[in-house]
C-alpha cells in the first residue's frame, strides 16, 4: 500500500522509518508547509510536494499519515484530508476526542474514506489497555501512570519562565504509588502522590537561579501539585545528557471476581521507550495498514484503535497468527 | 443476551459469577453431563438441563459457553454446538489450533452462527499482546514467561507417580531471566533459565519420598529439563496452603527502531490473578458480548480474539469509550 506523510517534524521522520521497515508499504510522498526543495528525505527518490497540492495526489495514495500537533493542526488538517485519503493521526487532546471524531467521521463519510484517530500510545496502545481490562473485570481501579519520560509540553512551560534559556521536564512514577497498586491495595492517590517533576534548566547569563527554581515550583496547572525537583545545569550538559526522547509508563487496573469479590487480579500494561515519537509512529504505522483493510472491506468513517481487530494491524494473515502468536 | 454454560466445574461456575456481574446479560441455563438434578447452582431460578438436550434450547439461548476440557470436550463439543447456538471456549492446546479452528469455522458457517475459539489468557490475552507487540516493532524479540502460578498438567503428572497421594505445581519464572528481557538484553534463554518448578507432594503412608522425589525431577518433558524442588508436606498443610488457584504470567516484546536501529522499546503485558478459573471466565464472558454483536451484524463462521475489535468486548457505547476509556 502506498503510505504519504503529511508532516515532516519527528513524527513524519519515524512514520519515514516505520514505512521503510514494513515489507508490504512504500512511502508514496511527503507533503511540507515548508519550502519542498529544504527537505532531505532519508529515503531516496521520494518525492516531497507542497501540503496544498495534496489533493493532486488523490488517486496515487492510499492513506496519508498526518504527522501534526493536536492543539493546532489536526483538528483543522484531520477532516480536510480525511475526504480526499484514507487517513490516521495522533490526536491526542483528550477532552476533545469526541468533537474530532465527530468532524473527522463526517469528513471520511464524505469522502468515502477511512480515518483512524488518537493512535499512538496514549491515546492508543493505553486506551486498549484500559478497554480490555474494565471488560474483563468489570468491578476495579484503573491507574494509568506515565514516565519516566520527557514530557514536551512542560518542557516548554519552563522555556516560557524569564531567566530561562533552555529546559528539560522529567515525568516520574512515584514507585511507592506504583508498588500499592500492584499489591491490590486500590489507594486513592492525589496528584502529588502519583508523580513527580524533575527539571534541568539552563539559565540566560545573569538570571536569578533562586527566582526561576520559585517561579517553577509554584507555576499551577504544571507544578504547584507536584513535588518538584529543579537542577541548573549548563547548554552543554543539556545537549549531552538531555538530548533523547524517552517515554512511556504503566496503565493497571486492579479488579474483583467471585461470590464474595474474594479473588484479586492485577492486569499490568506498560511502556518503556527508548524513543517517544519512533514508537509513536510505529503504532501509527501499523493503524495505517489497518484503515487500508477496513476500506478494502467497504467501511468508511472515523474509527479508533478500539475498534479495530487486533489482526489488522499485522501484515501477517490469520492463519500464521493463529499458528504462531495466538 | 441470554447465556448457556455447558458444563458446570470450576469454568462453568465462574461463568455462572461473570455472567451474574454483567448488567447486559441473563443466564438461560446450564447443561450438565451429570444428571441435572444433582447440581446446585449459585443463581436462584436457573434451571439445569442434560447436555444431550441442549438442541432443544436453540431458540431460548443466544451464546452458549463451552466450559470443557481441550484435550478431549472440547474437539466434539465446540463444532457440534457451532451448528445451534453462538459459542465461545477456551481451547488452548496451542499446536491444534489451526485444525480446531478449520472444524469449528465448518460447522459454525453451515449453522449461520459466530464462534469464538482459544479465549482465556494464553491463549487470549497473552495473544493479543504478542499480535500488537509484533504488528509495532516488527524488529524484535518476544518471550512469555507463567507463573507463579498452579500448573494442573504438572500437578497431575506429578499425581500419576507410585507413592503420591495428592500433589500440587508451581511454575515460577526465573527473576534473573525477566530482568534481562526487561532491560533489552535479548537473551538466548534456554527452558531451564526462564521457569523453575516447586512442587509440593503428600506420601502415600509408607512410601519412598527419595525415590519419589528421583522419579518427578527425572520425569522427561514435564520435569527433567527444569530445576525443580520437591517438598514433602501433610495432606492437611497441602489443603491449607495450596488450595488455591492462583496464576499469572508477563508477555514481553524487546524491539528496535531508528535509522541505525539505535532505540530500544520494551512492551510488557502481565497479570497475576488470584483465581485462574475466574479470570479465565471473565475473559469468556467479555467474548460471549463479542460474539452476539458479530452475529448481529450478520458475520458468521469462527473466530478468535485477534479478529474482534476490542470495543465489542465492552459493554460501553463507543461514545462511553472515546470520552473515557480512549
Amino acid at each position: 500500500m502506498k503510505i504519504g506523510i503529511m508532516g515532516y517534524g519527528n513524527l513524519g521522520k519515524g512514520v519515514e522509518l516505520a514505512v521503510k521497515a514494513a515489507p508490504d508499504m512504500e512511502l508514496a510522498a511527503v507533503f511540507t508547509r515548508r519550502d519542498p526543495s529544504s527537505l532531505k528525505l532519508q529515503t531516496p527518490n521520494v518525492p516531497v510536494a507542497a501540503s496544498a497540492e495534496a489533493e493532486q495526489w488523490k488517486d496515487k495514495i492510499d492513506v496519508l499519515i498526518i504527522c501534526g500537533g493536536s492543539a493546532t493542526d489536526l483538528p483543522v488538517q484531520t477532516p480536510r484530508y480525511a475526504e480526499m485519503f484514507h487517513v490516521i493521526d495522533s490526536f491526542d487532546t483528550h477532552a476533545r476526542i469526541p468533537e474530532h471524531f465527530a468532524n473527522v467521521d463526517a469528513a471520511a463519510k464524505k469522502g468515502g474514506k477511512v480515518a483512524v484517530i488518537s493512535c499512538g500510545w496514549d491515546p492508543g496502545m493505553f486506551s486498549l489497555a484500559r478497554t480490555y481490562a474494565n471488560a474483563i473485570l468489570p468491578d476495579g481501579h484503573d491507574y494509568t501512570f506515565w514516565g519516566k519520560g520527557i514530557s514536551q509540553g512542560h518542557s516548554d512551560a519552563i522555556r516560557r519562565v524569564p531567566g530561562v534559556k533552555d529546559a528539560k521536564q522529567y515525568t516520574i512514577p512515584v514507585e511507592s504509588a506504583l508498588k500499592a497498586v500492584r499489591n491490590g491495595e486500590n489507594p486513592e492517590l492525589t496528584t502529588r502522590q502519583k508523580h513527580t517533576r524533575e527539571c534541568f534548566v539552563v539559565l540566560e547569563e545573569g538570571a536569578d537561579a533562586a527566582a526561576v527554581e520559585k517561579q517553577i515550583k509554584e507555576m499551577p496547572n504544571y507544578f504547584s501539585d507536584y513535588d518538584t525537583t529543579v537542577h541548573f545545569i549548563s547548554e552543554e550538559e543539556l545537549k549531552r545528557d538531555h538530548s533523547a526522547m524517552p517515554h512511556g509508563g504503566f496503565v493497571i487496573r486492579s479488579g474483583k471476581t467471585g461470590a464474595d469479590k474474594e479473588h484479586t487480579h492485577i492486569i499490568e500494561y506498560s511502556l518503556k521507550l527508548d524513543s517517544n515519537p519512533e514508537f509513536t509512529t510505529s503504532v501509527l504505522t501499523a493503524c495505517a495498514r489497518a484503515a487500508y483493510r477496513l476500506a478494502s472491506e467497504g467501511q468508511t468513517g472515523c474509527k479508533t484503535m478500539l475498534d479495530i481487530p487486533p489482526a489488522y494491524l499485522s501484515e501477517k494473515t490469520g492463519e500464521e497468527l493463529r499458528a504462531h502468536l495466538l
